[in-house]
Order: C-alpha cells, then sequence, then structure tokens
C-alpha cells in the first residue's frame, strides 16, 4: 500500500484545514528548461551601511534605530495595517467590504547582519522566541487586535526586500482564512475525541517515523503527511499550548534548539542560504478559549531541485489546488542524510 | 464612503469563494530594494530548431509533433496525473489518502513561436477558443474523468518553461478544491435567489462602471471588487452559460475579440509580455447538473509596480490571507488609460 502511493499520483487530506494536495511522485524525471534563480553567496559583513535594519542606521522613514544588542522590534515604517482605520461596514448589492484595524511590527533577530537563523547561537535564538511571546502578549492585548500573525519571508524569492536577519508581524482585528480553516478542524476533532488532533498527530508520526527530522524533549520538527511545498516542515511543541504565551523556559530553548536544527538542514540541502516563509499559527487573542488549539509553526520553501530551481504554484495550483512532484517521505529521507553541522563551516 | 475606502486598510468579500481579501491602498507608497525580474524582449523567430513545441520539431520524450497549421493538443509527456492509476484509498490514522487518475495536455495556440495571445489574429485565438470546446466535451466524456481545468502559464515567472505560445488543460478524477469553494456559493445563491450570481453580479459591474475594462455584445472583462493579484481581471459571459461547450459561434468569436483586447492592455501596461497565469472555471463533467453555475475565466497577473517589480504572495499571504496593495478601482483605471493598440505596431 505504501510503496504504491510512492509511485502513483495521489491526493493526500490536510486534516488541518480540511483541503487536499495532489502528489505526483513519478513526475521528477521532467526535464528542466524554465527559470533559475540567482545563488546566494552567504554574507560576510556584520555592519552594512546602507542596510536600514543594522543598529545605528537610517531607516526610508526617517527614524534611527538604536544600537540594538539583543532582537529589536518596531513598528513597520510601511505598515499593510493601521492602528486608526476608521470604522467602515460596507455592503451595496453584491459588493462587500470592512474596515481592518492593525499593527505592523518589524522583528529583528540580530544585530549582526551576516547572521541568519540556521548561523546564530541557540541562546540567541532564545532571545527571538521571548520577543515573539512577548510581542504575542502585548500585541494580542490591544483592544481590536484579534490575531497576532508572526512570520519570516527568508530569501529574495520570497519578497524579502533586505537580507537583514528579520521576521515581521501583522496584527489585526479579524481572524484570517488560513487560521478559521484550522480552528474548524480542531474543533471538530475536539468535540468527537476530547483530545487535541495535534497531540494525537504527533504520536501516530513518532511511532511510523518516517517523516520525522529533529526531536528533542518539548518539540518535534516533521515533514507533515499532506505537505504542499517540496521541502514543508513543521515544528510540534510535544506539551498541547494554545500559544507560544504559554512557553516556559525549558520549551523556549528546547524551541531554539528545533530551530536552529531543522533550519541548519535546509541549508545544508542545496549548500545555499535556503528560501522560505515560516508562520506561527496559535489561537485568536479576542479573549475566548480555544482549548482545541495546539500551536505550531510551518516553514514553507519554494526550492526544488536545486538552490537555482524552485517550485512554481501556479496555474493549476491556482485555479484547482497544490500539487507536489516528491513525497513527503521521500523529503524527509533526504533531509535526514544531510549533515547536522552548517556546510560553511 | 467609496472614497474612504480608497485611502484606508479594508477587508473586501469574495462572492465567489466566500473568503476576504486585505487591501492596504496606502502602501503603495513603500520603496521597493528586493528582488526584481529581468524583462523580456519579445520573441521574434517564427520557428525556433531548439523549441520542443514548434511544428515538426522533436520533443523531450523523442515523440515528433506534426506540421501543424492549427491549434495542435497532445497528451503532456510529463503528465502529473494518469488515466490508469491503480485504485487506492488509504487510511490509516489521521493519515488519508486515495488515487487519483487524470490526463494531462498541453495545448499549441498557434504553430508561430514568436506569436502570443495579444499578438494573434482574431480568427486564430478563435480556432484556440474551440480547441479548448473540444477539449472539454472530449476529455469530460472520458470515464473517471469529473474536472476539466484549462490554463496557462504565461512568461518565465509563472514557471512556464517554454516561450512557445501554448496553455495545458489537466482534468481528473475528483473536483479540485478551488471548484468545490465556488460551487458553493454559486448554489447557495441559485437557492436563495433562482438566479446566476455573476449574472447579477455582472449587472451591478456595469451599471457602476468602475471597473469594467472591455465589454462586446457577449463578453465583460473586469476587476472583481475582490481581486487579489494587483491586475486580476475576469471575463465573464454575459448569456448565463456552466461551460465553455455551450457557446456558439458568434460568442467563441466574441470571447477570442475580448482575449485580445484584454491581453494588449495588459502588454501596453509595462511594455512588455504581461506574465499571468489564466484559467477557465466551469461545471464538473459528472454527469450532474449545475444550473446554478455561470463559467468564467481569471487572469491572476504578478507585476505589481513595472516591467521588474511583482507582488510576492509570501508570508503573511500564505498564513492569514491575500493581501493587495492598490484597489481594484485603480487598477482598472490604470488600464482603461492605455491605448487599444500593441505597444509594439
Ligand atoms: O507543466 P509545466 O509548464 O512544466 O509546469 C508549470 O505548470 C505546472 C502546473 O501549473 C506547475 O505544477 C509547475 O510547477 C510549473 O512549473
Ligand atoms: O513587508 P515586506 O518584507 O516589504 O514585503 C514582503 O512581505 C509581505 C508580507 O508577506 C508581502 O505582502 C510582500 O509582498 C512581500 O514583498
Amino acid at each position: 500500500m505504501k510503496t504504491e502511493l510512492n509511485n502513483t499520483p495521489h491526493r493526500r487530506y490536510n486534516i488541518l484545514t480540511g483541503e487536499w494536495i495532489l502528489v505526483s511522485p513519478h513526475r521528477t524525471k521532467r526535464p528542466w528548461q524554465g527559470k533559475t534563480e540567482e545563488t546566494k553567496v552567504i554574507k560576510k559583513e556584520t555592519h552594512d551601511a546602507s542596510c536600514y535594519l543594522c543598529p545605528g542606521n537610517t531607516r526610508a522613514s526617517g527614524d534611527t534605530n538604536p544600537d540594538y544588542k539583543e532582537p529589536y522590534s518596531f513598528i513597520n515604517d510601511f505598515s499593510s495595517l493601521l492602528p486608526d482605520a476608521p470604522e467602515i461596514d460596507f455592503q451595496d448589492g453584491l459588493l462587500k467590504a470592512e474596515s481592518e484595524k492593525g499593527i505592523c511590527k518589524v522583528v529583528c533577530f540580530s544585530p549582526d547582519h551576516s547572521l541568519t537563523l540556521p548561523l546564530m547561537e541557540v541562546e540567541d535564538i532564545t532571545r527571538v522566541v521571548k520577543m515573539w511571546k512577548k510581542e504575542y502578549k502585548e500585541l494580542g492585548a490591544v483592544e481590536n487586535i484579534n490575531y497576532v500573525q508572526i512570520f519570516e519571508n527568508k530569501g529574495a524569492i520570497m519578497g524579502c526586500s533586505n537580507p537583514h536577519p528579520h521576521g515581521q508581524i501583522w496584527s489585526q482585528s479579524s481572524v484570517p482564512t488560513e487560521v478559521l480553516k484550522k480552528s474548524v478542524k480542531f474543533k471538530e476533532y475536539w468535540d468527537q475525541n476530547k483530545k487535541s488532533l495535534l497531540s494525537d498527530y504527533l504520536k501516530q508520526e513518532l511511532d511510523a517515523d518516517e517523516r520525522i527530522l529533529e526531536e528533542n524533549e518539548h518539540f518535534v520538527a516533521l515533514i507533515p503527511y499532506w505537505a504542499v511545498w517540496p521541502f514543508e516542515a513543521m515544528i510540534i511543541p510535544k506539551r498541547h499550548l494554545q500559544h507560544i504565551g504559554q512557553l516556559n523556559s525549558e520549551e523556549e530553548k528546547a524551541y531554539a534548539e528545533i530551530l536552529k536544527k531543522l533550519t541548519i538542514k535546509y541549508d545544508n540541502l542545496f549548500e545555499t542560504s535556503f528560501p522560505y516563509s515560516s508562520g506561527i499559527h496559535q489561537i485568536p487573542t479576542d479573549g475566548k478559549d480555544y482549548p482545541e488549539w495546539h500551536f505550531h509553526m510551518s516553514f514553507y520553501p519554494p526550492l526544488l531541485r536545486s538552490a537555482t530551481v524552485k517550485k512554481f504554484m501556479v496555474g493549476y495550483e491556482m485555479f484547482a489546488g497544490p500539487q507536489r512532484d516528491i513525497t513527503a517521505e521521500q523529503a524527509a529521507k533526504r533531509l535526514n542524510e544531510l549533515s547536522p553541522v552548517h556546510y560553511s563551516k
């Protein structure tokens, strides 16, 4: 059964969204004459005078960054969401719109321009985790902020416009579509089983041991069965936690450790600074209880065959649904064959 | 009200999917230091000896193309879906998969390597429309084929690996996610109003005349109120048709005409061969009746500011939901200011 699935087109079900994804394992033999990306050389300078995120530099807005030594956050100079958007509720026949309030922040992970998560020390990544916790709690406590989306776009091909190690946080009044989908599925499972869907899934994955990438006392990193992106991965806390605000200090460190291990594997895969978008999904900050929710972090990396050939989610994927060329098991196997030491060392 | 929406962050509701999209009209002032794409020079050679889609050439599979003079279709040499996939229905705890049968085809729009839809004659585009009709009917009649997805990926940044004018058709047993979402919304509206959701929407758009791009006797091209991509557009038939198989010959020609007009505007916007993915959404071919459905074609073009700067749908968009920087009305206005004559003429 399992072997057959490795060779034949099939669909897999995403238990968190209720959506299907098409897997075409036989398709990797396709020749590629399309677009190739530039390879990125690892940066060397620890401070770049032209970078608007380096300590002491002046940003596009005219504000000057402090001489920060630890993770540093500030309000995005070009925020997509604004806290004081006027209240509008518009309906005219079939046209429907409403205003959206929000706060967008930038989080610099390190003062050192040359670093990325895999190259940072575990204790410095722990400081980033603490910063995410603090921001989640503080933004979540603001009136009208009902969801806090923490994410990182890494690499120019993921739309990142500055190589300084940083992520973003967009927080807003309404709960976004992707989070709502998961809320439905967590709730369904909780109502039927009085258990966390992800706790049970984690148990099954640890038993099967086919898609596990890393494990420590408090966290597991794995390729989900329903992965969409070629080397998509998920980090799941073993304890059934609704949000990162609940992490204790041991867990914060274990989270930082597994983040470093996963991103080293990523960099080693094609010996490049591996691009991805990552994000944390957790409970809304609308004050309601969500006992069913189990927070987790996902990584969506686009590279498929090499440092220069990515997977395009285009025509079929946009109009029908996601499609991938290698199985989740093949992706896990390749990552697990790699050295745990960063290739640049 | 409308004016306020032009200056303040808001969400708009997509009546076809039930999902919201975040609009940040104030954000276009953001400087761009990120990735820029290569500009493409318009091709000149009408036949390229190294192109595996040109008439008479040998493809990667070893098959040779006939010396075709009109649109030519063939089974994709590296099909994602196969007609003879073994029947598998797999469930193991929380892991769920099933086999998927299908047929993937490539449709060459023209024997002339140098062309694209905006540069083709209306009568030759009409031949492409006829070919889509034929394929939709023939593939839809095959046992186990319950949905036929017609699409085009145009341009290297849309994952297109060959510049020869062509599109694809992936047909399969299950009805894909994006189509199912629309089925729900068409059905809801039909049950309540005994009318096509898109007929009523079209009426409202023609009245408002704020987002209309092109109109002829049988078709309208517009920027939908809930557009996600910067210059996203939709082509809607005025007659309430469930699928392209129902087009009469006058409508085929009117469809070809509006396709040419829309894609000329696109090319003229940044004086480049405008990249996009386009796709036709229509009823499943599972033999059931879908009186509520109204077929339409959508264009998802990524360019935002110029021929080299695109919109990235990354971190926030992947984890929360789509976000755009210009309003649908601003996009329509810009396209409507352009000449109807292709810039290369
Ligand atoms: O089939 P092609 O043109 O080689 O491939 C292109 O279109 C497919 C369908 O949208 C995508 O899955 C591929 O990622 C893309 O590169
Ligand atoms: O805010 P940045 O880094 O300039 O912009 C990047 O991330 C945003 C959030 O995912 C996207 O909307 C932009 O398209 C992308 O370029």
